[in-house]
């Protein structure tokens, strides 16, 4: 695969959806054959299945549903993002593997033991890794701030409390520092053009030479 | 752990929810505590995946498909098989793991080397395993009889060709070969009287003496 898979991960209010869509401009600008995507979905049934899990008019277990989700991930990851890998596309991928990580692992289950390491046994399974994520880190108030800004109806995640979404910001930290290669953390609460930027300067900053 | 867990397998139309129903009643006549349950389903949320994985509007990839079958199951196992183990019951499962390997690994994905090895992985995350599993075999042509008589509507795997239920039949099969301990092979082409003897037989030979 020649392509390059670069993941945008961070809590509720983030501003991933308007740094991504910056991003993906701004990278087909330079002629980047750009694919932008999302999870949970990004592929049809995976997409049916992210209606499933985020309606919330379902309680699974949390080992099944950390499955169901990589499960939407695989589909993901069958259906889309490895062939446009193999086209040697650019595929910008809203949430990836560490979002389960975060929500399910840190936040749902409060980090438990048990939970983190079957996570780690799923995401030992998937054979499709980011070359680079970028993490946006954002102090839960002005979080909420923008959330609250966009409107609309909010899903299942959105609803639960801020010691949640305080536990999913910490996950990510953790994250980004136990893969310092693969992760860089963006301070996501100054200006949308200074965040872009700085994605930006990542982004091709691990693009290999010649490409 | 000190309950029974005994799954019932075969392919559409062998007779399996009229067996486990005698079955489960001849136990209990016996004084086994029984809980019959059944999947994909089993707990609230397992049946809500499972509305989503036989209603068939969508198409998930042969990985993602099998995933999603296990997701359902490790919220069985988590609400409903695991606690009535503990509680020393006798749990009488309608299907279980043998399904996804014989219907999303022989049956849809024809016996793919690859599909079948993903699913021994996820198989490999279960911690809760069938004592003793009664597997119903039974030619094709019965089975598509019994099914048309039964009558109502068709989920996906029951409108699928005859070369599918066949290779789903013979992967039944093999797996009763790969592990001749837990599976009992039961021809389930006799009579219903018959059948029912001899998966009594089966079960009350698995049962630890004492109990």
């Amino acid at each position: 695969m020649d392509g390059l898979l670069v993941t945008i991960e961070g809590g509720e209010g983030a501003g991933k959806t308007t740094q991504s869509g910056l991003l993906a401009d701004a990278l087909a600008g330079r002629g980047f054959d750009v694919l932008r995507t999302r999870e949970p979905g990004g592929a049809p049934g995976a997409e049916a299945l992210r209606r499933f899990l985020l309606a919330g008019d379902h309680r699974l277990s949390r080992r099944a549903e950390a499955m169901a989700h990589y499960a939407a991930r695989f589909d993901h990851v069958d259906n889309t993002i490895r062939p446009a890998l193999a086209a040697g596309r650019m595929v910008l991928c809203d949430r990836y593997a560490d979002s389960t990580l975060a929500y399910q692992g840190y936040g749902l289950a409060q980090g438990e033991p048990d939970v983190l390491a079957f996570i780690a046994r799923l995401d030992a399974l998937l054979d499709v890794r980011p070359h680079l994520t970028l993490v946006l880190d954002v102090a839960r108030a002005e979080g909420l701030h923008r959330l609250r800004q966009r409107g609309g109806d909010a899903d299942r995640y959105e609803t639960l409390d801020d010691a949640f979404h305080e536990r999913v910001a910490a996950g990510y930290r953790s994250i980004a520092k136990a893969h310092p290669v693969r992760c860089r953390l963006i301070p996501a609460g100054g200006a949308v053009e200074t965040v872009h930027r700085r994605m930006l300067e990542a982004v091709l900053a691990a693009v290999p030479p010649g490409r």
